[in-house]
Formats: structure tokens, sequence, C-alpha cells
């Protein structure tokens, strides 16, 4: 018999807290929102599990403030390597690259951290805002409301969920009714929030499988601590260093023997860690690895799966996020990347909704986007895994993969999986008619980091510190050469334009343009020139967001931005970036009726 | 009747919880050496009194781990202003310039933040390893032994303290005796400590006369966020930003109406912030400045003195630093800096000696090294308050201080003023005969902060975050190209011989040399090529150990260090650093024994 002992209302319901829950509750959770984050384990993730953190990811954390941590925690991957047979039997170095191929990124580096040490991170993020995640919870029905008035209407909570609490002996059985605005799916590969709402999968099972070891190596192998690819005539291996001395290695199996015929599954009875190592000990010779303290951090076995769902949400009212989503090999360090940002993408949006600031409208973007993203991922994917999974090209192999044609894909790709190439289309978000003015600064990709000096006081920083995911839409006015007189002028003309009633600032402010809107100038004047107090007002709301495209005192850092966006330093140019840092729109001042259409587009009046 | 509720042993303590009590504080209790800290304030600093932090400064923090909360709490003062007297009447700015010009910093700007904040730095770090100062209590007696014996023998008590307290209520006028090995008297420029020893200070009281005020400022004044100085026909000023926007303003009084003519001391009662203020606005005109919300977050008097004491210890038992040693005018920002250099030099010296590892002479070094810089503080001092208290050169004042003269001693003294520049002169700890194998790495200067690559991953490091302030003696293999066969020969001699049962790692190293010393290796070779584990593996104790002199992969930074210290990148070189940061010798590979023999001169077999 269910017990049903209470029953509550809440703006958002997460469910599941790994990394995409996670993510999304602390983006609602710092923004205000009123959230609730339920999970079925008792506790969290405590070794192994995903581990790689991508360049964009990293930038994506620094936006929350939670970087720094991460980054102190955190081993970082600068370097791959590349081994192939060797004429003389084993295996032998071809060639060191950068692990990262995408020149903007901020962080050139991915960072390795095990999947729990990440969800500390969000979880005492979080503590801070107030918001626990209750557990060992599961959800045990879902219902939308069918009627359409309901589904419109933001401050309806169409959404009923049942949750069974597990745990403590006290209240387990216990069961409770959530009525939700909307509700999130962050429930893993085998989501039960989208088996539920009857979303399926697109794509299918490989023959690709693979083992993994944690463990402390003892070895004389020169780039345990690199990214390093190992092609050997006998199964191939990757190396990746982790926070620490642990060292992981993922281990191609050459045969099915480890999975059953009934189920298709692995059976992970058939194999243990030691006999993994044994099998990486073959593709490392002449090199020697083994394990330093006996102990095994994590393992696991495992066939790649490379699937899409169908949808991402169902009537823009419940949404699944992260593996409920989209399922891909590990090995390119994507996973928890993917999950991650889909949150990201969606939470900005849910709050701008919540809040009444957005039409409802706004939220079919997330599917738009990420899907879409989710797709090229599954390409990606099937590419690096055959190429990665293929045996190597060698005199008696003609057919095999040559070194020249991975590292290619491997440098190819690394714009993709670094994060920082992610490109969303246009839609009511990103609009890219004016697209010349910056030509450097991709309309729907995310805003290149750069760093600037402030006029006030000639300190250097990066505008991404400036512009943190705190849900306000960052109007950036390049003012171009500010200190000339005629420039000064067109610069107090889009000020005096920009302040009108029937613009953007008065029309969507709410009496007070600066919660959603935050306006920052920024001149291609030099700083032994310029006083800040010359801006208008209205592009300076305080004295620390007058900046300058010149160097530090020292030329250490900064100048150079108006360049690497290619923006015209006398002109300049208007750049709104998205809450979640993804350029919206850019425009010359002239067009300034194109930046009030944009937000007209999913802005509310008021 | 004085009650004497107990006795007690402690190796030592510090007498005064300013900085430089804190500071020598946190570095004994981070070594794990038995410390008390007493001070006579029921609690911190809460608002005003020392605030500016010089790049040095920043370093030494930094070498304890305590630079990250600095920079994230503080302000950061990048560029100075100049203004004069304009023809037109009232001022104009003469010129721009770097707050820093030491080229070597590794943070070129100074960072403000006000004393009670810098305060909490420490006492968390302390309250983190089980210290917490003990307040409000007051010394009333302190009597050294007159034992020789006694006063050679490093694990002798030979000071006896009685410490009275003050408060609670419930053991207020309780009285303790502490006997200590070493006493630290960090109590200030009214010193109880330095008076009850009989230390005179050598200098005198000056003419010049200021007032300080902290406020949020409303102004026009466009250097308002930098570091300016304001001469004007009516008085000079000087701005210092500060946290948050808050601005420090030292204003110049043009009488001494201000002070007592019996005491000779500033009464404040005679002059308000309000007063003050008035003053500073006459010196601003025709900018305006006034106080954006009527609050003065603190303010002050006061008259110069110049001050050092004849010498800054007794037997060297009872030490005195900071303020207790020598006293200078505020607007260089150099007393706080000053006071907890101090006691960074002193802690690394107690330590050794505790731990039996150093002769007691080591600690007269102290007073060496530390006297010769408060004297040449003094005399920067009186040039520096000379030229801002001077009259501002103008046609009808042909004796006062050009800009240019002004300007030029601004940079001049930058090196020193920074900190950067200060050099230990040749003593046991200070040995200099090969130079020349190092020529732009001063030996008895602080190692200068490069980026190196580790060649086990390519990931770049600040030198100087990998020898933190731990109380070890850093060596540095300086390996020249290693990757080549020769050299790598000599650097395998090197190791063997740095090995030898006669060298300085066994002679010293009490069977585990890492306790005292942390060996590490710099390449020149690239990081293509190199392999870590090709080094000896006496020089990699830890993979991570070997460092390249090369650019990381996106060839952001690192490269340059052989040049930057003047190294020969063939040959290479071993350089000690101490354990405050500061280089010990320098030598040739060939001259290994002058390293055993600079060692031998302070240390203590075991």
């Amino acid at each position: 018999m269910m017990l049903v002992s209470k029953e509550s209302e809440v703006d958002v319901l997460i469910i599941g807290a790994g990394p995409a829950g996670l993510m999304c509750a602390n983006a609602l959770a710092i923004a205000g929102v009123n959230v609730r984050i339920v999970d079925q384990r008792p506790s969290k993730v405590p070794a192994g599990q995903a581990d790689g953190i991508q360049p964009r990811t990293i930038e994506v954390f620094q936006s929350y403030g939670l970087a720094e941590r991460l980054l102190k925690n955190g081993n970082q991957m600068h370097m791959a390597a590349f081994y192939n047979p060797s004429p003389s039997g084993g295996i032998e170095r071809a060639s060191r690259a950068a692990d990262v191929t995408a020149p903007t990124a901020r962080y050139p580096y991915e960072v390795t951290l095990h999947q729990g040490a990440i969800e500390s991170i969000f979880l005492d993020s979080l503590k801070a805002h107030g918001v626990v995640v209750e557990r060992p919870i599961v959800p045990t029905s879902l219902e939308i409301s069918k009627s359409e008035e309901e589904l419109k209407d933001p401050n309806a909570r169409p959404v009923k969920v049942v949750l069974k609490h597990l745990d403590p002996p006290t209240n387990a059985g216990d069961s409770e009714i959530v009525h939700a605005k909307f509700v999130l799916g962050a429930d893993g590969a085998h989501s039960w929030v989208r088996k539920t709402l009857g979303i399926a999968l697109d794509g299918e099972q490989t023959d690709y499988i693979w083992g993994v070891v944690d463990m402390i190596p003892e070895t004389d192998f020169p780039d345990i601590r690199n990214r390093t690819a190992v092609h050997s005539n006998n199964g191939s291996c990757m190396v990746i260093p982790r926070e620490g001395d642990l060292v992981r290695l993922y281990i191609q199996l050459a045969d099915r023997d480890v999975v059953d015929p009934d189920t298709g599954r692995v059976d992970k009875s058939k194999m243990g860690p030691e006999q993994l190592l044994d099998v990486a000990k073959k593709s490392f010779a002449p090199f020697q690895i083994s394990n330093a303290d006996g102990h095994f951090d994590w393992w696991t076995l495992y066939i790649i799966g490379q699937r899409v769902a169908t949808q991402f949400s169902v009537n823009e009212r419940v949404f699944i996020a992260g593996d409920a989503c989209h399922t891909h090999s590990p090995k390119a360090g994507q996973g928890m990347n993917a999950s991650m940002n889909d949150s990201h993408n969606l939470a900005w949006k849910l709050v701008h909704v919540l809040r009444g600031w957005a039409a409802m409208s706004l939220l079919k973007t997330y599917e738009l986007e990420r899907r879409k993203y989710a797709q090229d991922l599954i390409d990606f994917d099937k590419k690096f895994s055959k190429l990665f999974s293929g045996k190597p090209r060698t005199d008696t192999n003609q057919d095999g993969v040559s070194h020249e044609e991975f590292l290619d894909a491997f440098q190819t790709f690394g714009l993709f999986s670094s994060g920082i190439g992610v490109h969303y289309l246009p839609s009511t978000v990103v609009a890219n008619q004016h697209q010349s003015v910056a030509s450097k600064l991709i309309v729907g990709e995310r805003l290149i980091p750069h760093d600037f000096i402030r006029a006030a006081d000639a300190r250097p920083f990066n505008i991404h510190d400036l512009l943190p995911s705190d849900t306000r839409f960052k109007v950036l006015v390049f003012a171009g050469n500010s200190a000339e007189a005629a420039q000064g002028k067109r610069v107090q003309a889009l000020a005096d334009e920009m302040a009108r009633p029937e613009g953007f600032l008065a029309t969507f402010g709410r009496g007070d343009h600066t919660k959603a809107f935050d306006v920052w100038a920024i001149s291609s004047a030099k700083k032994e020139d310029v006083n800040y107090i010359d801006l208008p007002p209205l592009f300076r709301p305080h004295w620390s967001h007058v900046l300058l495209d010149d160097t530090d005192m020292f030329a250490r850092t900064g100048g150079g931005g108006y360049d690497a966006y290619g923006i015209d330093k006398q002109k300049g140019a208007i750049v709104v970036v998205r809450p979640d840092g993804y350029v919206g729109i850019v425009a010359p001042f002239e067009s300034l009726g194109d930046v009030d259409a944009y937000f007209a587009a999913f802005m509310i009046k008021g």
C-alpha cells in the first residue's frame, strides 16, 4: 500500500543529481528560483565514472564562480601523445601534440577529476544557496495536464509527479505528490523520465567493447602523464592521467567474451581489473606498466551505444537532459560535458520564463539548440570511435588506420570536442543578420575570451570574468575610439537612442533595466588618454564598467580585442551576449532597431 | 596583588598580533612549531590603518598559500597618475605611469585592503593549524637568563615572560609565567618589548604632518581609481583607491595647528575628517570631490617619524620585528610590508634552529639582513617624503619640486618600494662567489618568478608556486640540454657526486634528505623530445619534479627561463633557494663542493 504523506508545490523539480541535474539546480538556485532536486542514489558518486572536463565546460564553471576549485583539485591535460607499432616489435612514440586544438580556448587543456569531486563542487554551491539534494528518492508517476490553458500559463503547475522515499527507515515508502511548473529529467542513460514520457532513442549499440581501470601506475612509459593513444598490434589503449598520481586506462577488448549472449549486455563477472591490466600490458610492450599499490580506484566494462532521444521535451513543461538524451563513447571525454552544457543552456531560459520576462516560446530553443548538438556529437563519436578502435596500418595491414589519418582526425575534431566550436543555429535568440560588424565573433557561438583593461584603473580582466552566468543579457557597446571628438558624438547619440522609452532597455526593463541587462562600454582609446567619466553615464552604471582595448601597464596582456572580434576600431559595434555566454546578436550603431527587435521576439513588455 | 595562576613552557612566544606577529605565527604554525601569540587588543583591527601590500609581499603571501584571498578581496593599483598646478589655476594631469616599476614583479601592482582583512587571512590560516591569538593579554615582565650555557643551548628556555590577562572578567588580572626558548616582540611603534630590552631608536621626528580619510567619494576626478599624487599650490594629496568603492586620501597639512605644543604629538581633537576633506577639496580644484554617503570608514592625523632600532635582538633569544624596529611615513605603503617581511625572514631560521638542523649562529643573520633593509627604507623615505611634501615648482617658485624630478624619483625608487629589489648582503646564508653562472639571478635577492613547464605533462607553472615557504632549501639543478648525450653524462655525474655520503644531502639529510632539501631538475631540452624518466632519479623524487624551459602547447607562456636567469643553456648550473625564497648560492656543476661548504657553514650534521 502506498502511503501519501504530503502534497506540495515547486517551481522546478529536477529528477537526478548527476552533473546535468546539479548544473541546472545550481544555476536555478543562484538565480533564486524555487527548485528541488531528488536522486535515487543514497550518496554522491565515490570514485571513477566520468572524469573529463573540456575547455568550454571550464569556462562555464568559471561563469558560475566554480572553476577555481575544479582547477585546483583536478589534473590538467596539456599534451597528447601517439604511439604506434614499432618496426622492431612493440610500440614507439609517433609524435606529441597539444591535447586541445581550439586556439581561442581560455583554458587550453582538459581537466580530469572524478565525478564525485565534480558533484561536490555543485553540492557545496547549492548548500550555500540553501538547496540540498533529497535522496534516496525515486519518482513513481508523472502526469502532464492536458489543459491547453494550463500549459500556456507559466504560473500554472501542470506537472504532477509522485515521489517515493527509499530511506531513511523512518519515512521509507512514504510518497509525496509534487505539483511543478517545470520538471527536468536528468536521470541518466536509463532515464525513467524519458521512458515514462515515451520518448524513443534513435541509434544503435556498436561492436566496440572497452574496459576501464583507474590506478596509480608503476611504469617506465614516458607519456603516462599525457593523454596518450596507444595503437599496437596487440590492441588499443588510451591513457588519461588523473588527479594526484592516478591514471585511467581505457583498454580495447578484442573479443565479445565479456558479453552475455542472452542480454547483449556486458557481464562484469567475466573479467576483473587485473585481467584488464594484463590486456593493457600487452599493448604497452616494450614498456612496463603495473599497479603501484595493488589498489584499483575504480573499474568497469562497457559497450559503446550511440543514441539520441527523438525529442528533448514534452510541451516545454518536462525536459530531459544529459545521458537521458544522448549516449556515446566516453573516450573523447564528451559525456559529462554535453550533459552539463545541456542544462546550462536550459537554466536561464527557465529563469526568464518563470520571472515573467520571456515568453514560453523561448523554451523551444532548448531542444533546437541542444538536440542538433547531440546529433553532431554522435556523428563525431562514430568517426572517432572507428578510427580509435580500428587496427593500425602496418606493412601487412594496408587497410588499417594510419598515424596521419588519426592525428588529422584528432586535430580536425578538436574544435568540436573542446566544446569551443559549439554553434547554435539562427533562432529567436540567435540573430546573425549583421555578422559582418563583428566578423570573428560568431553569432551563436560563445563570446571569445579576451583580456581588456579597466579604464578607471588599468587593471586587466578577462571579459569572461566580468560577464558571469547571472541570467542577465550583456550589452557590450564597443565604442570605437571614444576619445576622438566625432566618434564621441556618435557614442553619445547611441546612448541617447538606447535610452528612448521605445528602446529595449525601457520596454523590457521593468523600471530598472539593470536587473535584466548589464551594459558595458569598451573603448579602443588608449589608457594614457581616456577618462572613464567621458563615456555616457548609461554605458557606465559603475566606474568599473568602462573597458579599454589596450595592454596593461607592463604590456603583459590585453590589447588586440577589436581585431580578435573583427570589430572596426573607429566605428565600433553593439554586441549582445546571452546569459549563457553565447553571442545573441551583433549590430552597427545604426541598427539599434534590430537589437530592439531581437529582444521583442521573446521578451515580454514590462 | 598579582595572582599567578599558572606557569608554562613554549618554544616561541610572540607578543603582538599585528601583521609582523601574525606572519611569524603563521609560518611557525605551518611548520609545526610550538608557538603562542598574545595581543593586548581585545579584537583585530576593524578598519583603516595600514592597507598597502607591495608586489614582493604578495609573492610572500603566495608562498604560504595565502595570496588568493588577498587578491580576491583587495583592490589592485596598476596605474599611477600625477597632477600639478595648471597655468589656468587649479590642477591638471601631468602624466600617467605604471604604479609598479619593477619589471620582474610577478604581481605588477600594489594591493590595497584594510589591515583587519589582512589580519583575518592570517587568523583563519592559524586557526586551521590549531593556533588562536590569545587576547587581551599584556606582558608585564621579561627576563633573559644570564647563563652562557643556557643561551647557547637551543633546547633551553632562557626567556621568562610574565603575561597578564585583561579579560574576560573571569580571569582578568590573572598572570602567567611563560618560559620560552625564543620571544618575538612584534608589539608596534611603542613596543613594550623594545623598551623593556632597553633598545634605542636612531632617528627623529619630521616636520611633515598628514591627515588620512577613508571614504566612498562622489567625484568627477578621472584618476580617483589610480594611485594619484596631487601637487597643487593649495597643498599635496595622495589618492589610494581601496577595496570596493573606498578611496583613501592622504592630505598634507599646511601648519602645525594640530600639534599639541606640550607633547609634540598630534592632537586629534583639533581636526576631524570633515575638516581634512575640506583641505583636500582645495587641492583638487577644479575637480569636485565629496563624501558620497557622509560616512568616513576611518581617519587619522600623524607626524612622520623616521627611526630604526639600534639592534633587532638580544642574544638571539628575544627579537623585535615590524614597527617595533622601524617607523617611517605610510605614503609609500611600506610599513606593513617591511613588518611582515621581517618576520618572514626570521621564521624559517627559528624553525631550523628549533629542529636542531641549524646552528644558533644562523639567527644572527636576521638583524644583519633586516636592519640594513630598515636603514635603506628610512633613507628612501626621507627622500620620498621631502619630494612629496615639497611645494611644486612654478614660475614664481623655482626652488619647488618639478614634475620630472618627482616622476624620476618615483621610478628610481620603484624597485626598492616594490620590495623586489631587496638585496641581502653576503653572509653565512648568502654566498655569491659564483654569481656569474647565473648572472641575472642575483644571490641575496628573491628568486625571479618565471613560468616553466612540467616535462611529464607540459603543464606550465610559475616556479614560485612550486617552491613554497615550507622551510626546505630548494636545490634547483639547471640541467642544461639534458637530451644531448654529453650533457646527459655530466648531469648523471653531478647526480652521482651529489649522492655521495660526504655530500650535503647525506651529511645534513638525517636519513631522508627530502625533509630539509627539495630537489628539482630544470632542463633546457624541448617538450617534444625529452622524457622525464631520462633524468637521474635523485633529481626527480616525483614525476612532477622535472621542469623544462620551454613554452606551453599554445606558446602562451614559458620559455626563456635560462636567459632570464643568465644561465648557460648547454652547461646549466646549481641554484640553491633559501626557504624564504631568496637565492642562497649559485654554482657551476664543477663547484658542488662550494654548495657543500655553504650548507656546512650553518647546518648541523645528522
